[in-house]
């Protein structure tokens, strides 16, 4: 299966844009017009794709807006657009995608409310509930899915159930998981839920999605702060003519939608997941031998980026790491977390056992080039 | 040269996403890491590029900044980054895209008038010097390069010296045009102009970007309403460690750099001018045979994109009219002007000599087809 990807491609461990298959990037050897008839069932396609893997339908009130830019830009239309001038978002945070939630918020003049958690643990359902039991102010909360500052896997169903309770708004960023972890927004009672095209569907970027529940998106109407980031304002115009309001990334719509076939070719979502869990699995194992040490404790870990500490050596310097394993085709993404000293290596994408032990050997041959022992890699305590 | 294009696709006679060449789409064969030195490379060659089409350089005092997302949202960036609250924007419109950006300046609050022109008739430049001698509350004047709701071109350089002159900052939307036509920042007085990939550089869509006046740009600092349209913080971080704040589109930023390439391979933008150029000579002709008039007077008739009037010829419905052709390969464009019944046809893009012949071909028999009569189609005055 490997050799579906472009031959002589670096392979991307990061949280994205990640390594995708060959025939995902040829489906956009190919221009449509944006307002033609083949790109609007390109794009119907992808949003009745999108409802699908979330487990809801049109049927049950969901709905797929799709947004152009990166992912954040999704994330700041449905706080712009969802809570109003008299709301107040209470984000449940511990890492830098939450804090990034906190700080769209401010800049629109949301009044918001922090929860912080340690980077390493996940956040805290009773928490939560303690919070708004204690001020009946806060309208949304707001929660990110997968912290990718350091890999923690939130417990957003239950977190959502206490959220429901309360009878406040949800709002999930479930960008670098949806699509690698079974899913079901009913489930877990998101009103909105973020992800973009270049995460774990393995599309490449120029897009954002968000999973709207259709009353919640519905009632955002004439409250957006900015004309381009304006949620409801996006979803009325593809209901209206099937069209996005301005242009659209035409060639990664069309890689999407392959995207999506390929990962119904592959199971579906409990396939992808499975896939995901190898490389994880084979990555944790081959570190730990290699004596890496984990900054998250295994019980939070999630299984689509792992944050690994520096090794206590002097001889360990980062940059020299990256170029080693950069020049062997490898590309490792930095740390996040703002507390230890880490590097990321992700494990989704088009990326096989066989990669990761390809990765594996060559942090064994860099360690070497560096003059680490392996083995010795284990930060002291 | 038409060879260059992937076989089988339509030809896209549009604003854009235009018709591409096929090794502009195949620069998107690869995924590179977005923070990775060889992304942070075609960064650099894409800005340095954008520059010197705009005949000016960072020596000279002038900075571009790519933003993810369509045009639209660089529009808005500028708009809702460079105006303080204290400001007030005149903007001077003759068509939708004028009007939107009125639309932007009222989401966020900002004063603003709209000084409006006749669909047909550039914007006059004498009613903007007296309305800037009238009204010093007046902090910026923004004005749409080529309209493409019509296809007339305005005065921009004429324009940029009043507003300059009485000491105004100016906000220049060259979308459809920049890239087609010869053109010096520093001659027109822009201190932001703005343009997207998908359009005369003749790469796909994904991003935007703004050329702007150093010093300009810097004064927008804490300015901007939202976070992803912060256009000085993302030129801060362009600056800081060479990379885009939040996800790029990795592939259209590759394509756009081979567009570049080709864009200096036809003749730099006095080339590109010209094949437009013979383009659109070769578009009016055959549509004047054929018995279409232009909406436009032909001294304020653009070189990108030409609307035409419905024929008075009862027959003509423009939905069979789009899908005869559409049946032959041809993608043309509705119209957009409010007063008339027109469509539009594009000249920009991948498209040459033979390929303004085989649309018109294509018109011929479709309107056979509709039982049109060739030469009947002119709008009875």
């Amino acid at each position: 299966m490997t050799s579906s990807r472009t031959p002589g491609d670096k392979l991307l461990f990061t949280p994205g844009p990640l390594t995708t298959s060959a025939t995902v990037k040829q489906a956009m050897l190919c221009d449509l017009g944006s307002r033609d008839g083949e790109f609007l069932a390109a794009i119907r396609d992808v949003r009745h794709g999108l409802l699908q893997l979330a487990g809801v339908s049109q049927e049950l009130g969901y709905e797929t807006v799709p947004l152009q830019g990166s992912g954040t830009y999704a994330i700041e239309a449905v706080i712009s657009s969802a809570i109003p001038t008299t709301g107040k978002l209470l984000v449940a945070a511990n890492g830098a995608y939450g804090e990034r939630m906190a700080k769209i918020a401010e800049v629109h003049g949301i009044a918001v409310e922090v929860l912080r958690f340690p980077e390493a643990s996940p956040v805290e359902t009773c928490a939560i509930d303690e919070c708004l039991r204690g001020d009946a102010a806060i309208t949304h909360v707001a929660i990110v899915h997968c912290e990718t500052t350091s890999g923690v896997m939130n417990p957003i169903a239950q977190v959502g159930e206490v959220v429901a309770a309360a009878g406040r708004g949800y709002i999930v960023d479930s960008m670098s998981a949806f699509g690698a972890v079974p899913l079901d927004v009913r489930e877990c009672r998101a009103d909105f839920l973020v992800s973009s095209a270049n995460k774990c569907i393995e599309g490449v970027p120029g897009f954002a999605f968000a999973i709207c529940r259709r009353e919640a998106l519905a009632s955002c109407r004439g409250q957006a702060r900015s004309l381009t980031l304006d949620l409801e304002a996006q979803w009325r115009g593809l209901e209206t003519n099937g069209q996005f309001r301005f242009t659209p990334p035409t060639h990664a719509l069309l890689a999407f939608r392959q995207a999506l076939i390929e990962l119904e070719e592959e199971g579906g979502v409990e396939g992808r997941a499975e896939r995901y869990g190898q490389n994880h699995a084979c990555l944790r194992e081959g570190m730990a031998r290699l004596g890496f040490q984990e900054f998250v404790p295994a019980e939070h870990q999630g299984p689509i980026i792992t944050s690994f500490l520096y090794p206590q050596d002097t001889g360990f310097e980062f940059e020299r790491f990256y170029d080693g394993l950069n020049r062997r085709g490898f590309v490792i993404y930095p740390g996040k977390v703002t507390d230890a000293d880490c590097f990321r290596i992700g494990n989704i994408g088009r990326l096989f056992l066989s990669d990761m032990e390809a990765l594996l050997t060559a942090i064994a041959e860099t360690m070497e080039e560096m003059g680490l022992e392996a083995g010795s890699a284990a930060a002291s305590e």
